[in-house]
């Protein structure tokens, strides 16, 4: 997907929100074991189908498919095609956070890009130049490289000031990355919880997507998030998991999804009229 | 496995080799394809059965196994199942490169560690603490942490040097996660091909296992890295991928895997002697 269609997609459903699908075999409705011999992606099928119309992407987190085994995998694959099939306006970002030395690195773009056919990957900055690049070389898809992270460990290095330039290291991550590719495939991810952050990162990165988590159960505030981050063209995707896709653990969590999601997106709707976008 | 347990197996065996594991699906005998059903395992099995009395240890790099879809990951499960049943004294690296949010990280700590029942994990450090700490509650299990990469993109932020203390960025790593886990939880990944490194590496951590790749076709010197790395108790794991696996690609791949590795594991031999260690 371009940049331009996802901003086209943006207006049009009034919504920047993605979801999560960090599916939990421990915390889906119980139900779904007797129900089903596919609760898990019947899970995931029911959350997609009660969200779609209130967001423009969606971000199954690997970690969550991969503790499943075999299993878990395939049912990863098969969520990004039933996505892909039912709504194909959807945004799909794989959120791997994977990053090794080069020959490695194009065998998880390989993956997640090409056979696994998802937008988006995340990939870790820490290797550096070599261990991003192979996965820019997919047309129309997606590095959304971490920059400043909505957990309480992003302390611990990523404020880590240059001796020589007073920089910290997720601006010193953005700025060199603005030579590895363009705003038209490279997002980065910078959390919610720290949403005042967002003026010194628009002063390095103005047009680039940022994909946002930590709203919801992490705490971030959505209010403060398009305060900060908005642009004239949005160039923001708010991801929002657990508020939404365990708003409730009985029979009714579908309909709860929709109905958090309906919140978040008329949220969304009343910022992006306020700030002259739609 | 124990720190003690793995220093043992080193004197024993006189080696303080890891093979790695980079199965790549382009790579291996075409005549495997010919043979074998299952190719993959087959070329994973006979490389184990040819190299297991010259090393220590095996590091499946997930990556290429990822790339083969559901079929690589149940090889990859395979090949550990394959190595803790024939040859129970060797440690077993997933090189994954992990790392995100607490509740994330326990999810990939529970797939290696836990269910594929790993020895060792790789972690990328950007997320600090919080995305570290879930892997090291595993009893007798190993966070190899990121500290300074073999490739070229290291040199973009690893070396950042912080504006108060001076410190670079991958001794500020290994110096903060001392207060994370111990000698004995907790290695670190050190690149062969800056090996004097290991100098100022061995003044902060002088006691840590350090998984030193990048010997071979990343062209780091054993006896470089042995010069400044090699402790009292060793403390070395030297990796080795495709000089070993791909030592040949045609009907003798495993006599030449053997060579190769017996070659290594002749170097280390005399290193250990020379350094009287065995």
């Amino acid at each position: 997907m371009t940049k331009q269609e996802l901003f086209e997609n943006i207006k049009r459903k009034e919504s920047f929100l993605c979801v999560g699908l960090d599916t939990d075999v421990n915390k889906i409705p119980e139900f779904l074991f007797d129900e089903s011999e596919d609760p898990v992606f019947e899970f995931n099928k029911a959350i997609i189908d009660a969200t779609a119309s209130y967001c423009v992407a969606y971000k199954p987190n690997t970690a969550f498919y991969e503790s499943m085994g075999l299993t878990g995998w395939e049912v990863m694959e098969r969520t990004v095609d039933y996505i892909r099939e039912n709504y194909p306006d959807q945004f799909i970002i794989a959120d791997a956070k994977r990053g090794d030395i080069g020959n490695t690195s194009a065998m998880y773009a390989r993956t997640f890009l090409g056979n696994m056919n998802f937008d988006a990957v995340t990939v870790a900055p820490y290797m550096g130049e070599d261990s991003v690049n192979p996965f820019l070389t997919y047309e129309d898809k997606w590095v959304i490289l971490l920059a400043l992270t909505s957990n309480k460990g992003a302390f611990d290095f990523q404020f880590m000031k240059d001796e020589i330039t007073g920089k910290r290291l997720f601006e010193k991550v953005l700025q060199t990355s603005l030579n590895w590719g363009t705003d038209n495939n490279m997002m980065y991810v910078v959390g919610a919880t720290k949403a005042e952050m967002l003026t010194d990162i628009r002063a390095i990165v103005p047009e680039h997507f940022l994909l946002v988590p930590g709203v919801g159960a992490q705490g971030g505030s959505l209010a403060e998030v398009a305060k900060y981050g908005l642009n004239k063209t949005c160039s923001l995707l708010v991801n929002s998991s657990r508020q939404i896709i365990y708003a409730s653990s009985d029979k009714d969590f579908a309909v709860k999804a929709t109905e958090e999601a309906a919140k978040v997106q008329l949220e969304m709707s009343e910022i992006l009229k306020n700030a002259g976008i739609i």
